[in-house]
Parts: structure tokens; sequence; C-alpha cells
């Protein structure tokens, strides 16, 4: 018997079918005693059926009626699922974010969550009834509908377990877990049984998108154990044990805080991101403020930057080198031109075909030498590296796009990732 | 300068075209100085997606779930209105039923308004903002979402502009108003400029279906004027007086109380109903609560009852009949057989090939001889009646169903409709 937290995302919920195998799902939760909570998206295509339709009426529709729109595709699930569930016999209701009372600053598009009321999902769950939250959504103060931007059904998840302090947050998806690095580079990658808050922001920020940041931010604030499995296995009871795998199949990856328990690998995974590009100012002349003055106009084109690297100066002039998304290297170039004719800097030099490749793990606080064992490793295969970032768990280099795939197999090879410790 | 509470129904708002026309619409009434609030029911064919989407999965849906389900039709196409408008530089704001806090009873699928908040639409109006509202749906005291079922955004529109003290309700669709009877049968009908509420509820229910009948009785009850429209005209202010037409387009169909303006006609139209089908009983033994015994069954198997007629009894037993819809016809002569052997009635006869025909006027509360001239125009044409039912301002007559054109032209012509009085 547990209070558990589950969220089925779009993919999950998207046909009448797949609704219908979700039910099937929370009904065996509730056979074993599990008191469940649900959290849904929209149907897959719902939103971006919602999206075209503001699109088509307004370029930049405005904020608070696009939350008012979009919010009706979980709505629309909630309903779906609640009436499959009291077709089973199951005892269920539906919730928006207004009617569960799911508190949002007023920041419309993306509202960040300030509180839940809990005392009508206690009421239900009292009651042996299932409650079928829609995520994405809140209301703030003055009863405006809010949404919390995409991707934010895992966030609403991880809020109600913490609200309601539940032993477990399951995030259903469609991979069965958090791999060591992604399969389709390197086929021997593994699933990790278990994996830390910490090294899952690191890998989500780095390409292993099967969690969104934010909620994984909010799991650890708040202790919420999370798990994310897939929603095409057999259900597998997280509240009998802790054990990696029952009968029914797969338990998914646990995401927690580091313990004990926890297994004594060096490194977690292997992320990486083939979208990268980089771009060098070079003989800057080495002030104070200067990095503002170079980054301060990329910021205000809405570029996001990725690395920064500036390395000691010499002759009073320095380089200075960045990393972006690939599709803005060609503005970030343009303003980076203009900045550098005004700070006398001598060129301006990039390149839009480089890869960054990660190694991920809080084993490697305590363990000297993780770095060198890399270097090594990209070294006898060849691989040049053009940069290298680290930070207390992570260290980074971007090489060559050529090597994506030749680097990452390297490296979890060389770091024993296939075999579990 | 009025308010006036505008409602567009599915077809005005069916496609992003559509709903940008509305806010042109909307626009002009602004520029003319009036306070608008907006109903408006969901997108033409949502509805129905979202129906068959429920029936999927449930051929009896969760009546608390249908409603989550069914409300978010009106709630894109308020969200959308609003954004149109918003974009016009005209200041909008959407409400949900829940948000405008439309007060309803419990009974989810036909639920009942209570009450209505006005100070949020009032602080909205002052501040010169184009209220949106989702008709069609409401909360009940327990936050749980509820719909009117379906044509109820009517009924919104009347309730809001009831709680307004609005000085005009418009319900905008896709005839210009109300016509003396159907134009299809009768090329000569003509639009009528006024009718009042007891004559619009007689032709309504016999199938004049402009309105619902709910919002036509809520209107009567709060005495909001309630104005029919086509929402493909241009705009005629009801505001500036109430003639007939203006420059811009015909003002509709006025629905009020009776007043000296009232065109005096004996006759505001004729309304008629194909799908009526008769069944008699005859030879049942004449006993108090004869009535109830038949009527009784037929009510239980959810069979509505139209016309009854039961005349006076000769040797002991009376013949009852009743006229129900064509396609209950003969589930109801089946449950009809079974109380005729029960009764120890004679005989169960029936025709499913009649239709009804009615001449509708608060004139004829004053005026002999209208019945006369009505059977004596129908004579003439050789149409033989078979049923005659009275109310205060209204005659119906059953006839075969291949007199229904020729019956109606005959009355229409017989009563002078055609000409404006």
């Amino acid at each position: 018997m547990a209070l558990i937290v589950q969220k089925f995302g779009g993919t999950s919920v998207g046909t009448v079918d797949r609704i219908e195998n979700v039910a099937d799902r929370i009904g065996k939760f509730r056979e074993h005693g599990d008191d469940i909570v649900v959290v849904v998206s929209a149907m897959s295509g719902e939103t971006n059926r919602l999206v075209e339709l503001a699109h088509s009426i307004d370029e930049k529709p405005e904020a608070r009626e696009y939350d008012v729109l979009l919010s009706t595709g979980e709505q629309v699930t909630i309903a779906l699922l609640s009436m499959a569930l009291n077709k089973r016999g199951i005892s269920a209701r539906s919730y928006t974010g207004t009617q569960v009372h799911i508190l949002t600053d007023s920041t419309h598009n993306k509202a960040r969550i300030l509180s839940i009321e809990e005392k009508k999902m206690r009421t239900d769950l009292d009651k042996g009834r299932v409650i079928v939250v829609a995520g994405f959504q809140g209301v703030d103060e003055h009863g405006n509908i809010t949404t919390l931007g995409r991707g934010g059904s895992d966030t609403t998840a991880v809020a109600l377990a913490a609200a309601l302090k539940a032993d477990e947050c399951q995030i259903y998806t469609d991979v069965d877990g958090v791999y060591t690095t992604d399969p389709r580079v390197v086929p021997e990658a593994r699933r990790l049984e278990k994996i830390t808050f910490e090294e899952m922001l690191e890998m989500a920020s780095l390409g292993s998108k099967v969690l969104q940041i934010r909620a994984v931010e909010f799991a650890g604030k708040y202790n919420v154990p999370l798990r994310v499995l897939s929603s095409f296995d057999e259900p597998a009871f997280a509240s009998a044990d802790t054990s990696d795998k029952n009968a029914d199949g797969s338990n998914g990856t646990l995401i927690t805080y580091e313990d004990d328990e926890m297994e004594q690998a060096l490194i977690s995974g292997i992320a990486f991101n083939r979208d990268e590009a980089k771009l060098t100012i070079l003989g800057v002349p080495d002030r104070p403020g200067v990095a503002y003055s170079i980054l301060g106009p990329i910021g205000d084109s809405n570029v996001e930057i990725d690395m920064i690297i500036q390395n000691i100066s010499a002759d009073g002039t320095t380089d200075f080198t960045f990393t972006v998304h690939r599709n803005d290297y060609v503005e970030a170039k343009e303003v980076l031109s203009k900045v550098s004719d005004e700070l006398g800097a001598r060129e301006v030099v990039g390149d839009d075909k480089i890869v960054k490749i990660s190694i991920v793990g809080v084993g490697m606080r305590s363990h000297a030498g993780i770095a060198s064992k890399m270097f090594k490793a990209l070294a006898e295969e060849g691989i040049n590296i053009i940069m290298i970032s680290t930070s207390e768990i992570k260290i980074s280099v971007v090489v060559d796009e050529k090597y994506l795939e030749l680097g990452v197999r390297t490296l979890h090879s060389a770091f024993g990732l296939e075999q579990k410790v």
C-alpha cells in the first residue's frame, strides 16, 4: 500500500485505446492496494492543434487567452480517463488546475506553482477515489487560468506528490528509464536502476530529454522519489520494495538522493548534444567588463548560451569562446561581429560543426583521475578535443561532429558502463 | 450607448475566419459606444467531436466527466475570440462558466442556472473591456463543472442579460429573424419585426427552431428584450431606437412583451411539425384514472407525448388519442397494446403519416372567428382535419402529411401574413 502519483504524457494518452490501457494499468495498482493520483497531458497532437488555431488568429496571441485555450487539451484527457476508470468500476474524479487549486503566479504561459490545496484530494482519497488531475495548468490568485509551459505536466505531478507527501512520483513515458547513454548510439547502453537528482539534472540539460529539468529540480527540492518508466511495460509495484524488477516488468529508473544503496559507479552516464556551435572572438582587449560587453548583446537577441570559456590572457588580449544552439549560429555571429568592431577585437571565428560530449557522475567528486582517463580514451582514438569545461559532477568536451558516435562509444566502454556495478 | 449581451452560435464561430468576423462586428458596436458582453458556443463540429470521443469510451459516460469534457468546446472559442478582439486593440477578457461564477444546480448535462455573480463583469465593463463568456456551462456549489444541455448557450446569454440588466440580448444565428412560417414552404413568408414571448414559445415548441425554449422562458420571466438576428448581416444598432431597420441592415426580430406598438395582427405565424404520429385506443371503459393508466406506461418508456385528445364518451366507453414523435411510434404502439389488453379496451389504431399545423397569435385572444376562418380555409382546399387542439393563443390541427405544404400556404395566405400590418 502506497500513495503514488502517476503522470502519463501525451503519447501515453494519445488515443482512446491508449487511455483505456492507462485505465487498465491504474486498475492493477488499485487492486494492489495503492492510492493513485494521476496527472495527464493533452492527447498527442491536441496541443499543436490548439497552438495552430491561436496562431491563425494572432502570431503573438495574448498570453492570458493562450492559457485559456491550451488548458482545454488536458481537460479533455482528464474527462476521458475518468470515464474510462468509472466504466471499469474504479471510482474516479477529474480536476482541472483551477478545481484542485494549483495556485501559481500570474506569469501566463510559464507560470510557477506556489501552492496546492490538498484537502479536496485527501477527501477523495479517503473515499477510495482515483484522482485525475490536468497537468500543465494552474490558477492565479485572481482566478485566471495559467499554464506552466510545455512539459509542465511533469512539474504538476511532482508538485502534487510533494503536497500529498506521496511515496513516489512515477513519470510514464515511451522509454523504460534513464540510460547510461543513448542506445541508438551505443547498443550496449544500460538502463540505470538509480540516479541522483544532480546527475539527472546534468543528463537532462545535456540532451537526455526524458524528464523536464524543472520537474527534477522540484523533486530534488522537496525530496520526492521520482521514477521514470515506460507506459508500455507491465506495471511494477514500486510500493512493495525498491528492488530493480519484479515479476511483472521493469521498474524504470528511480531518481533520488545519493544513499548507501546507490550503485557506486564513478560515472553514471554519457550525455551529448549534437546541436552545438561555437563562436570565438579573438584578441579582445583584456579589461574588466569585457565578458558582459560580449554576452550582453547576445542575450538581448534572445540567443541562449551554453558553455563559456575564457583562458588566461597573453599580451593584454584574450580569446573568448562560447557555444550556442546551432540554429542560432548565424544570428549570434552577426551580433558578435558588431561587438568585435566596437571592442576593437581582432577577429570573430566560429564553427557550427561541433558537438559536446559529457560524462556525468556523483562518483567523480571523490575520485581523482576521471578527467585524465577520459582524455586518454579519446586520444587513443585520435579524437581531438577542441574545448573542455567541467563542473562538480560533469566533464564536457567539445569535439568535431564527426567524432560524436565514436567518442560516446569510446567513453561508454572506457568507464565500463555496459556492466552493472 | 447601451449594454448589450450578444450570443453567437456554433455556426457563427465555426472557423477562424468567422471568429474574426464576429470580432469585427463587436468592434463596430464598441465604436458605436455600446458595452458588450459576448456569449459563444463551441465551434461547429467541436461538440460532436467531443461527444464521439466520450462515446468511444463509454456508451453512457459518467455525467460529471461528460460535462468536464464538453465544456472545453466553448472554452476554446472564448479564448480565440478574445485573442481576435485584443489583436484589434479591443480590450477583451474571456471567462469560463466557473470563472464568471454561473452557479447552477448539480444536475449534470442539464443543469439549471441559479445565480450569476455580476461583480467581476461590472469591473471589467467599467474598464471598457468586452467580456467573452463561455455559453452552455456553469459550476455547482461544490466547484464541479456543469453544462446546461444542448442549446444552453442561449440560456446563458439571457441569464447574463438578466443579471446585468442589459438593454437587450441579441441572439445571432444563421437566419435573420423569426418568420411568419418556414420560407422553404411559403416563399412569401415574412420576417416579423416583433413577436411576444408567448407567441415565440408556441412557435419554438412547434418547430420554428430559431431559439431554445428555455431561453425564451427565461427572457420572459426576467423581462429581457430578446432579439434574433443574422450573424451574416451588417450590424444594426439596437440601442439607437427600436425601429425595424437602419442604414446598415436588418434588425432581426425582437421578442418582447405585448405593448401598444405591437403590430396588431390576429395571427403572427404558422408553425408546423412534420414528425408527428398519432395513436388511438378505442373503446376504453370510461372511468376515473383511465388517462393515467394509458399515459403512465408511455411516459415510463421515455416517449414524449405532444397532443392529447379525449372526447366525451358514449355507451360507457371512450376513445383516447395522443400524438408522439414519429420515431417513437412503434415503441409507443407496443406499449399501448399491452395497456389496451389490461384495460379491456377494444382496439389500438394509429397513423404515422400525419403532420400538425398551428396558427399562433396573441391577437386571437380578443377576436372571435379565428378558428372558423382557419377551418373554412382548409375545407376550401379539401384538406380533411383529423384532430383539433387549442390553447389561448394557438390552434393546432392534425392533417394527413400530404397536405402539409398546401395547408401551411393556404393558412398563410388566408390570414394575410405576407403583408406587413
